[in-house]
């Protein structure tokens, strides 16, 4: 069985984006206070949604399931305000448990949560809630950047994120760190802004003792743990002459990188310097790049086969890396496969 | 000959960060308007500095010559205003020259730009043509975000910028895309806003076409490029879904990396992903990262050990990296070298 700890619900029909569109339109209009309102979305939309997209690839790609969430770019949360983004979550993740419903054996639940610039993340607590124990989602992204690009809330280590983190450890769901789009015109959003997030939040974690406080506190850094791989041996360095404990510490049990980088050099890094325990299997399928790689003939997301590729990978690391590490992160991703 | 291009002056004696201190302590009274000042190092106080750090480590290392600018954590373009910044421009490239002209065998110089933020940069042509052609040097240190982390000012593809490559392309000198330090909590200065800035710098140029209108304009993206290397398919993913040159196209004569990677398997990625032409040899000693790697025993930005280690470099790729691309990048070099 190989899951995919990473993807989004990037294919969700037009009426999803048409929703948050109304949406900001009335806020800035002012004309009246946001209220829920409804979603007109059927099953067969939904269906016709995943069937071309990512159930195709996953039948493609020889992937057995997904760690599904909203779309990261839609999340907005430099948009709306806290109802307003409150709305937006609750729709979004709505629509991911019906996914789940639909396809138990293909897609666990992950939730978006309604951040808000300078808001400290109580607000979050209900919804990752309402998701973990009513939906039975698996976990939520965290947005280390609400601001979308201007990094103007508190690094990750600050007491301001911890309302979040005991609800985390309480419902012992991990957080992926991911941002979502950029209104800063310095950051691309795909091409830099989500790399620099997995950076800047890895070096936060190096800096700070926050698994002191919460040694159950699971993060998980995406797309190959941004910069961190390549740069390993400057870490490493970092780290000793700041005191700080050796890296393979601060991972532990602790912090787990994702496998979205999209050939296969950056791949056999990413396996050679980071343990096999704190690696999971992972595509973003489909997401940031779409294309097929002329070069191979394969999409260049097709993550799978740069590891496939890999022959010095023990098959117990393999195992770990595609399968076994999710039952460690996510650890109610188990008692959840009511599919299997 | 080996020539490390990305070297700061770090140990500069203390006097040096004592005028900086003292000018940013009477600006902050508003008590009289900053004044240039003068700044008392003794010739004997200069050669202290290098003779135990940046001399010592090229005997040890085997390099030769150093591409030399001013400490960039210590630019702090974010501080101080117009007239504070030119001021504490110009001392710190006047103890450059200083330090070329003592050992003209060992240092090139590359200066230092009176950058502020929201200010275009028309107000740092003076000083740079100044550091050309007064002192020699062969190339600046630009600071894509002057606002020390929050990212104010356009990205580098920007109108904003092009009086400033006017003149690098008028003197025909590179510049170095190169930040300096992070008054951004979220950013610890070498760990993420380094990394970040050069990540964002390429993905700029990538969505960009400043090379169209400055096709003579070389950059040089220090620290391996940032993410860039590690994340090179997802970058050349990028590109074909944006419609945008390949990215051996967008390189060309125009964009290069250096090899400030501190461990032997990023280096490898590096040289493995990025054409020999596109690199230049660096080590950004003594700079961010001081220690000495217990599982090798050598410091960790020894970085010649890692490439000469890697034996598939042809004796060719090595050739241009250590020494042959220096003349390409820095047209002026050649010219400069006196002491040879």
């Amino acid at each position: 069985m190989i899951i995919d700890c990473h993807g989004h619900y990037t294919t969700a029909p037009q009426a999803l984006e048409d929703y948050r569109k109304r949406q900001l339109a009335e806020l800035g209009a002012g004309t009246r206070a946001a209220a829920k309102g409804a979603l007109a979305i059927s099953d067969d939309q939904i269906r016709d949604s995943l069937e071309a997209a990512q159930l195709k690839m996953q039948r493609e790609r020889g992937t057995d399931l997904t760690v599904f969430s909203p779309r990261a770019s839609a999340m907005g949360h430099h948009l709306g305000n806290a109802d307003a983004n409150r709305y937006w979550a609750e729709h979004c993740n709505e629509l991911i448990h019906r996914v789940c419903t639909l396809y138990p054996q293909n897609f666990a639940g992950v939730c978006q949560l309604p951040q808000v610039p300078g808001v400290r993340p109580d607000n979050c607590r209900a919804e990752l809630e309402r998701c973990v124990t009513q939906f039975g989602f698996i976990g939520c992204n965290l947005n280390p950047d609400p601001s979308g690009g201007w990094w103007t809330d508190p690094p990750l280590t600050d007491k301001w994120w911890y309302p979040l983190y005991e609800k985390l450890v309480e419902l012992d769901v991990p957080a992926m760190i991911h941002v979502s789009a950029s209104c800063n015109p310095n950051f691309h959003a795909t091409g830099a802004h989500y790399i620099n997030a997995d950076t800047t939040a890895f070096m936060q974690l190096l800096a700070g003792d926050l698994f002191r406080d919460f040694p159950a506190l699971k993060l998980i850094i995406p797309h190959g743990g941004g910069a961190v791989p390549y740069h390993w041996g400057r870490y490493r360095g970092l780290a000793q002459d700041m005191g700080r404990p050796p890296l393979a510490e601060l991972l532990g049990e602790n912090v787990f990188f994702d496998t979205c980088v999209y050939h296969r050099p950056g791949m056999e890094l990413l396996l050679k310097v980071i343990p096999a325990d704190n690696i999971l299997f992972a595509s973003e399928m489909v997401g940031a790049v779409r294309g097929i790689d002329p070069e191979s003939g394969h999409h260049y997301d097709d993550t799978r086969r740069y590891i496939d590729a890999i022959d010095w990978l023990s098959a117990d690391d393999r195992d770990k890396i595609f399968r076994r590490n999710v039952s460690r992160v996510y650890r109610r991703f188990d008692k959840r496969a009511r599919g299997r």
